[in-house]
């Protein structure tokens, strides 16, 4: 099969690579119908995040099941599936607490790389849904939307309690801040405010349900937040990035007893505890727990409630991998969508 | 009046005062029933804060207001009230969502010190509750535990979210740490760890309602927590102490999407982002907000379903609170209780 290698900062390559097979019995097998590069390919991308090069890329799919191990009971071959980026074992009390993504025995979804036209996803049953039936083909997008950075803008948006009567602020224009707007919106939040300087986010983020859009940026953009929201903060505010300088804006957009959902990877990122002690912020991020959350999100883009397929302004054959990362790299595109 | 004033590390003198009066119209003055000395009094004390030095000291009260500014509307004189140590004004949005402690207008509610016969209370509307009537003499120490203490472990059972079927860590064996087992207990908690290494104070704790003992500290104490919840780590843990030793054993109690309440000044603490982010710990703390609690609380004493002034094992005249300080700073005393 085909498949994305990235062999240092800058150098991604589609290459054949080994087909994936069952190798224990709680695998499954899945022919991917849509793939993506996801704002946190771009950290080994730019070097800031070194790795064990070569190594091949994605963690974000859908698609059909081809072959299932033989301890695999919820899901079937031919049955099409989106998966979290992290493996669950779906019965821990840490998965039934509904931290899939902290399971006991979590590890990557996406050993083999999704970015490829087959993956092996181990810990199939705690890890893949299936859909009902076969997806009408403009839903796949969305559906491959859920498996990362739906699920991610969702869980910023749930762990930042967005919610009725709630005013939101989100930190980050890229994919996962403007899912979070979305998610905001449809958790029932009452205002929300999208930070972007970039024309077609703020688009997008008020497509997706922004009231506000705030362009400034660091301590001026929490110092707008403050001032849109009569010197409070926000009651909710949705980190989306994973810098010091997001996470600083985004802490001192919180307002004292709210909450501050913190989704980036965060890189070079502390917290002080004094500062955390007297700005009486709730903290609560780190890696979605998207199996969670899949089965209410499937049912909301199969009913066509939400469409976080927007998201992808770029679609390119698998082939064309690298052209995809220079999009993103250069912010020309938001997301890439990359079809086998 | 007679007052405690601290002139440096070690150096605490009861000496003569000016009486307080009504500087501003929202003021109250309040003849004190009872006072005590905080475990955060110590950290001057032991030169681990610096002040400016002479500092009048204290800030725990309950008593009968003497007097009332011209626009104070919720006491009267001659009622018995008990207040926090933070001044709010009650109306404020912070104060409205119950972070009181938060309150834009907060200051510090006993500028001229608690540690003496009368006390000047700012804001006195949004700061002081009247108790049901002149309470039962051996209700004190409890109504005093209720204005810092009390308040302080019920807000880090809240914001650890001990709850029912919720197991509890606590981690920190002085008043606060005790007075976080009782909360818990009240709140629902099923089963309840303290972690303390003194025989007195373990007695305590399982009066108050903790179901085991750890007497294991740092690392040692974290893995032993792991290893009493089959390797998940507690649902909630309380950090009553401050120190960064006592919060790295707190987030590595406390299981993945697990909560942390804590209450301890930091000193010198920091998270790392990326622990947190993996961790997936709900992280909350912070100066109480007393005043949201004190209703309930009141009604919890006054009704006697709880007795906090349990934690009062050494009560003295306000003019041994020398004496008082020393026997904390020594661990001789969990927590001492002055007589005006």
């Amino acid at each position: 099969m085909q498949g994305v290698v990235m062999y240092g900062p800058g150098d991604v390559r589609v290459e054949k690579r080994a087909d994936p097979r069952i190798e224990s019995p709680t695998d499954a097998v899945v022919r991917l119908a849509a793939t993506s590069v996801c704002g946190s390919d771009l950290w080994p991308y730019r070097g800031v995040e070194s790795a064990a090069w070569p190594v091949p890329m994605g963690h974000e799919y859908c698609g059909v099941v081809e072959a299932v191990g033989a301890a695999v009971t919820s899901i079937r071959p031919g049955d099409f599936v989106v998966g979290s980026f992290f493996a669950s074992d779906g019965t821990c009390e840490i998965c039934q607490e509904g931290y899939h993504s902290g399971c006991v025995h979590r590890e990557p979804a996406c050993p083999g790389g999704a970015q490829a036209e087959l993956l092996r996803v181990p810990l199939a049953d705690g890890t893949l849904v299936a859909t009902p039936g076969a997806p009408d083909e403009d839903l796949i997008p969305s559906l491959l939307a859920a498996s990362d950075v739906l699920g991610t803008g969702w869980f910023a948006a749930v762990a930042g309690a967005a919610g009725p009567g709630k005013t939101v602020a989100v930190v980050g224009d890229g994919a996962v801040g403007l899912l979070g707007v979305l998610a905001a919106k449809h958790l029932g939040a009452e205002r929300i405010i999208a930070m972007s300087r970039h024309t077609d986010r703020q688009q997008l983020a008020i497509e997706f349900g922004a009231t506000d859009i705030v362009a400034d940026r660091g301590e001026d953009g929490a110092a707008r937040i403050l001032e849109l929201t009569g010197g409070y903060g926000a009651h909710s505010v949705l980190e989306c990035v994973g810098t010091a300088e997001a996470m600083r804006q985004a802490v001192r957009s919180t307002r004292r007893g709210g909450h501050l959902g913190f989704v980036g990877v965060p890189h070079s990122v502390t917290f002080d505890g004094l500062e955390m002690f007297f700005s009486h912020i709730h903290l609560h991020g780190g890696p979605a727990p998207v199996r969670a959350y899949l089965p209410d999100l499937i049912q909301r883009i199969y009913t066509r409630q939400i469409n976080p397929g927007l998201v992808f302004d770029l679609r390119l054959p698998l082939s064309h991998a690298a052209e995809a990362y220079r999009a993103m790299d250069e912010r020309k595109a938001v997301k890439a969508l990359l079809m086998p």
